[in-house]
């Protein structure tokens, strides 16, 4: 079984804080061994990938389509809830899917990061042919850079300051990294779209900084989508600049219904996510794993851990 | 002819700044004088309004039908557009409505900002049945509510802090009154909807303080509008309170195509914004009515100026 | 408890066919009796009505917002199905919905069809100030004018050959009647409209006759939604007249999360169902309010049978 | 200059008829010889496309954003706009566009049909990951083909009775050629999605057989896009199954604002026509052109005509 993990030293994403011992994890892969007796899609032996959370199919708005908007959604490593980072699982075949055949076990670890990214792609209702920025090159910047070509993207312009982050995402396709400490990112944009904008800016940054001149970027009636979450929660934004754009602003959790999406895009070859798994570990030297998360190689993106 | 005044003292409104002598006046009724030859859907006589912003066809935002965006439209008293304050206009035809019959010229100058409130509810795709709210009661909050009503709402709250405009709104329908020195919006939203939140959110005030904890007020899945124009252009926003609800933010500025849908509403007896019109002055007190629009009663909506 | 008859005399709708004994009545409202002990929401004495049909939570259409369209949804009168013409029965309490003070139990037996009026003018996207028409004047298509009325449409034009069912939907609101037999309905709505064409077709009717010249009645990027169910299931549409204004057609299946909405907005004030209720029975004359459905007075609209 | 025609001996495309002589040709590209003094983005030697359809700006639909809906275009061989088979034309640089540096002449004219099936993959909304169904190999098919897989459908099922037709098909990425004569599409699609249905089908060959069992095909809340023009206009559509799965059906026409997207497109790599070009004939040899058109090898796909 394969698990991934997030670089973050201090057990909190935005209000979900970390409070006692947990088990972490929840990227995961693995191989099926038992199935309940009124499992009829899965079988032993079968290799899958497992959503993280498990909605209540009473809640409100897991009725109205939005599970991962329901607060009764059970997620992994999201406190009290334990995590994948052990030899196996309890887990409703409902939210466990099959990989296809050219999709391997470490791949399938990456569906739930790259879920998010697709997510994204879908909410900002891409048009094919957009042109689309995505700021920040770390993992999310990453799959959301493939999910928003996949969903119909001609270009991507992705920003960041940290030069191997960009290489590795500039060989996703078509796709133009910028160095915003040497390049100005609205005048790229500008010169790439003739002046008239990106269609969608993807927000994968989860910086205020990054955020300050978002709609500069943007076309008239171009849309916005924050994936980061800033570490305050708070930051600052122009709303005279958004209107003056019509901006249309959509925020995302998560995702919801997206998994199915995303390994048929897998599987079909639309989508290939090995470039981003960059360091394995065995489960025995978990801990170095972890280490060497907190303080990885420039080129380093994914660090998994894989189970015996 | 009609004429309606923003309280405006500071003579900027966003990055629209008057340096110079200016005409003002940008809500505008009358009675056409003369038609040029190819003109076929009016004649002397008609009584009419007119759009304050006239567009460039070769425009790339209008050609998309986003004229509103269009950095080339001329704006009635919009540096270095003179205003409408004045006998008579050339105005092309394809902006000028006829009024229809039951439709006052004194109303007639206020399909201008019910445009706004009309554009805003367009843009938040209103289902029949949604509760809205609406943050700040002067005459944008006032044009949103009915136009929210009209738009499918079954139920507006309204936030203000001044009691008179409050008790004003509620008088347009199904319209919950909150002021907010007393009463806190986030638990009568709850109450109101099970403690579910509000469909959508109007923010009309511009307040940074007003839309501070607008996301509270929302239901999973809701919808935001930024219709005010904060003073200082940026504000502080909690991202990840709104990711948490995959709240959509919308923001417009002006309208589009909008005046013709107005005008069906008012038409039709589903809009009515007679009491909106709460002062009027003839043209030779036109100081004098700015003057009290400085400082208006608490009563005053909205303070016109006839022409004779 | 109420209960209220569809006139028809073949049982069956689509391919939905009676051929075994069954209890009748899919529109329900009464009062609660008991709850089980999970239940929060209501208590016993409330007044309420009840969805007929009861999804499946683990559906995939279900999870997915659509739990209409799940073939395991289990609903009132439709084989093998028993309906609601009874003393009691046990209901799911998510599905059962309290009835604001201002509507009566006969009124709550309207929401069922009043549901697919909502759903449609939902599907539709009606914008505020849109013109629709709508083709038949049954009870369907005046649940849908209603509803289209209260979901932004500045105006409806209703189109049917029988006079009195038009002179009563001419008082819903701003409603403009068309007699078929007598007046063309493609020219009423050219001169309504300036000759553009109505925003939104409601078909209504299920007649294959009214659905004919539909598009010559839409305006170019117009919506047409098929509400009713022609009764061979196949009708000839018009594609390339529907092409050349790039007509989108909806079609919509009874409705999924609505009543609240429904509710809602009679519980505002905003649509009133009470002119619909022109016939009522005991129980005990049920047949004869059946004998009566087959073959009413031409006034006749909703005809209900009280339970004692 | 090259060129491309349609394989239509008779004359007509729907309601528009050749009556008198008419030079053909809609889908052009060439070298700019000559620019006005106000044009800006283009110069002389320039290699471009241009769409064949001049709008009016003044036009309502035009003003909406939709010029292809305006019945005052100007469409190159559409009675009485004499086409672009001649050796150089006056057109308005803002529907000229320049071709990027890696797509040829020969492919710049093969934009025009391209731009429907990206139009047709954008009105249908295409989601990342979703399946599709194109009914009918052709052209038309084959460019909506491309452009769904490029808007980001996973995989496309083509059917068709023709074999060579479906195997050029499938090169062009994740596509399922079915041979209608010898398979069931229905099976194919319910296999391919564990019996869900595809999510949406682009019926591309007006074909009133391929079109009957449409809605078996899809998903509950999937959409339908009507491209083909049925060739007497009228089809019998199965409204009720449409019903059972709240299919949305939009109907397109040509195309806009769409030659910017597919060129970008092309620009980028995402989307090769090259395989679509079969066969090219010089000028003098134009009739000859026409006459191999009518009776074509069975690979064939587009004939091109260069210009001298």
């Amino acid at each position: 079984m394969y698990w991934k993990k997030q670089g973050n030293r201090h057990g909190a994403i935005g209000p979900f804080v970390v409070r006692e011992s947990m088990v972490l994890g929840h990227e995961a892969s693995g191989v099926v061994q038992e199935v309940g007796r009124e499992v009829k899609d899965l079988r032993a032996g079968d290799r899958v990938c497992m959503e993280p959370g498990i909605p209540d199919p009473e809640g409100r708005a897991t009725r109205l389509g939005m599970y991962n908007l329901d607060p009764s959604v059970r997620f992994w490593a999201t406190p009290p809830v334990h995590g994948i980072l052990r030899p196996s699982v309890v887990h409703p075949s409902d939210f466990t899917y099959k990989l296809p055949g050219n999709v391997s076990l470490a791949e399938g670890a990456l569906v739930e990061p790259l879920a998010i990214g697709v997510h994204a792609a879908t909410r900002a209702r891409v048009k094919p042919g957009d042109v689309a920025v995505v700021t920040g090159a770390g993992t999310i910047g990453m799959v959301t850079t493939i999910a928003a070509l996949s969903a119909g993207c001609a270009e991507v312009i992705i920003t960041d300051v940290k030069q191997p982050k960009l290489k590795l995402a500039s060989t996703f396709g078509s796709v133009r990294p910028v160095d915003v400490g040497r390049e100005d990112a609205v005048e790229v944009v500008k010169q790439m779209t003739g002046g008239w904008g990106a269609d969608i800016v993807f927000e994968a940054s989860g910086s205020e900084k990054a955020a300050a001149g978002i709609f500069e970027l943007l076309c008239p009636g171009g849309r916005v989508v924050y994936i980061g979450m800033p570490a305050g929660g708070t930051v600052p934004i122009d709303i005279v600049a958004a209107q003056a754009k019509e901006a249309r602003i959509d925020t995302i959790f998560r995702y919801a219904h997206v998994y199915p999406k995303a390994l048929r895009l897998m599987g079909s070859g639309k989508i290939d996510v090995k470039p981003m798994i960059t360091d394995t570990y065995p489960f025995r030297k978990g801990i170095e794993a972890f280490d060497y998360a907190c303080d990885p190689k420039p080129t380093s993106v994914k660090v998994q851990i894989q189970l015996p």
